[in-house]
């Protein structure tokens, strides 16, 4: 059993408002910046797993990520090896 | 003037507590997994902005995170291209 370092990215699927994202993205030309073209904000979770190998980790984590990382009526999410 | 894709991840310092990674690390073996050996929990920024190149959207990008994505006093970031 080795420890697997994984990442999993979760965002809002494109179809939902995003507020947070929204309200950077209006706040960087006060800041002089140039209005981005998109800017959305999801979380992203950095895990420690042990397993017997990279599969199997993947495969906990994918689990991990759908039930309790990842809202998936609303959130995608994206599961790699870091 | 072509939109460059770019991602930027931030997470709290490897010092600082992280409680929100933390109530989800304990979460775990409620739901019949086991404890995993690490947890954390950042954001995960998704931009498109508007640059003459990558390098230049690199950089805008960058200069984004330091002020207005993430306090660099307890948090770090990592900016790549999506």
């Amino acid at each position: 059993m080795a420890v697997h370092r994984i990442v999993v990215d979760v965002m809002l699927k494109p179809e939902i408002l995003d507020p947070q994202g929204q309200a950077v993205a209006n706040a960087l030309p006060n800041l002089g910046y140039a209005p981005p073209v998109d800017l959305r904000i999801g979380r992203h979770v950095e895990l420690a797993l042990e397993a017997p190998d990279a599969d199997a980790a993947l495969e906990q984590a994918t689990k991990i990520a759908d039930t309790l990382l990842a809202n998936p009526v609303i959130e995608d999410y994206a599961v790699r090896l870091a």
